[in-house]
């Protein structure tokens, strides 16, 4: 297996998925849906689809299964950027190297275009749900794992919020991570777990991996944050300290925080080299902890 | 029956039921919490939330089987209150004579409050439905109707934004207020006679009542904001017309939007004449028509 080819075929698949579901209609409401597609469409890197797919991939073949579950996944993320973007919040003016959406648009309209994308992706779910006629069960648990997942994340990105420019704890750094970035990862490996019909037991490994790959993807985060290429990431850079934002390079030193990062990931490569068929996952746990961007 | 007295006993009832998912732990996010709380408590009329309760009593009359739906109801009128209020969209100060909550709080903490109770609405039922034994057909048919009302009032409110300080058609003006406000309310009504197992027939006829009301209520509103008591309403009146605000009054007039809201309450009135246990929804129509607040 080609781990960069595996994983463009499967973030081209999810955005195709994606393009099934954009709504195109001539109504009054054209433009909200042109800023729903607008950051839909951005460029993301569309990890939480993929991780619904391998996941799943683990213990099953017919990955279309998911299909509706990882579109959903990546609007949930979408909107969770659109709201974090806002003058209210992070206040960025770019994102991916392209205009934040009320930057493109307006504020009302990014506000509005954000709880449109969380509302559509319950809405594409539950009538997927209705509208199949098996696994309705497994189906029920992996849309409460993403309704769980979405709570913690909101809850994570307030914390966020709350302590910019303030003293935090590591505790509450941590507590601040496992919601903000984690919880949606975790949920992402668990929902493909869950509609594959996953034991208990692999669910449990699986969210240990989760874990440990959603905490590196956050310390990599800050990482870049402090000495990426602004470029590659389309993003200023160097400026977390100034803003009095508390991650993992401003709190332990650059040094520290790569070690942890190089320990985690560690851990995340073992649980996988137990799966048969696992490899992509490990390599995607590599790529996390390597990326550029 | 007493309708007002039948009426408090309801919102009695769901104020009761929303208290018990209140989210009270010491936890890192409990000002977010707080701020959920704050907004679903300030003392909101639940008219949805009594709507689904007694479109369910016209067929059914184990009434707490619509409870979890009732609260769902409320937690996603209430953030789309706290949304509207945003600097970003309305800029409203007071709500209900108190502080918005981006006022009360701050506006990060509004906009997450707002996210969170509408993903709470969604995790509360999602959690009723996997835990009930029976009738989960008929409350996925009612989650999927939330869901496209929510879609729907989105919607109108994105069109209420653009349009503001604009000229107007009679059919946008229409269109915005039927997902504005129309959206939930006929949600709400369908929700609970889906949930009661009513027949198609009935469930038609349900809509253009709770059509019907929807304009009605929007009517009255846009009236109140004209002519209404400022201390009575809670907000400051006759500014709509100064902030280009197309409503039924600044577009018709007072005479001609009085006159529609007659003809509209008369129509539901005549619907719920034909239901024997019609009484408390017909005095609801003529509740709506003639309320000070």
């Amino acid at each position: 297996m080609d781990f960069k080819e595996e994983l463009i075929k499967k973030s081209t698949l999810i955005n195709e998925e994606i393009k099934k579901y954009l709504k195109r209609e001539d109504c009054p409401e054209r433009v909200l849906n042109e800023a729903m597609e607008y950051s839909l469409m951005a460029g993301g890197k569309r990890i939480r689809p993929v991780l619904i797919m391998a996941a799943y991939e683990l213990f099953k073949d017919d990955v279309q299964e998911v299909f509706p579950f990882a579109v959903a996944m990546e609007m949930v993320h979408t909107f969770s950027l659109i709201h974090d973007d806002l003058p209210g919040i992070d206040n960025d003016d770019y994102r991916r190297g392209k205009l934040t959406n009320h930057k493109k648009f307006n504020e009302a309209t990014a506000i509005l275009a954000g709880d449109s994308l969380l509302n559509y992706a319950y809405n594409i779910l539950i009538k997927n749900i209705i509208n199949s006629n098996s696994n309705s069960e497994r189906k029920m648990e992996a849309l409460k794992e993403l309704s769980n997942g979405i709570d913690r994340m909101i809850a994570g990105e307030y914390i966020d919020t709350e302590y910019e420019g303030k003293e935090i704890s590591s505790q509450y750094l941590e507590y601040m991570h496992e919601n903000k970035t984690g919880a949606l990862i975790t949920a992402s490996v668990r929902i493909g777990a869950l509609l594959a019909g996953a034991s208990l037991e692999d669910l449990n490994k699986l969210t240990i991996y989760s874990e440990r790959i959603g905490l590196a993807f956050q310390i990599r985060d800050d990482i870049l944050s402090e000495i990426g290429d602004s470029k590659i990431l389309g993003k200023p850079v160097g400026n977390d300290k100034e803003r009095g934002k508390c991650t993992y390079t401003t709190k332990y030193g650059l040094e520290t925080a790569q070690k942890m990062l190089n320990e985690i990931t560690n851990e995340a490569v073992n649980i996988m080299d137990s799966y048969e068929k696992g490899a992509f996952l490990k390599e995607l746990a590599l790529y996390i902890a390597n990326r550029n961007k």
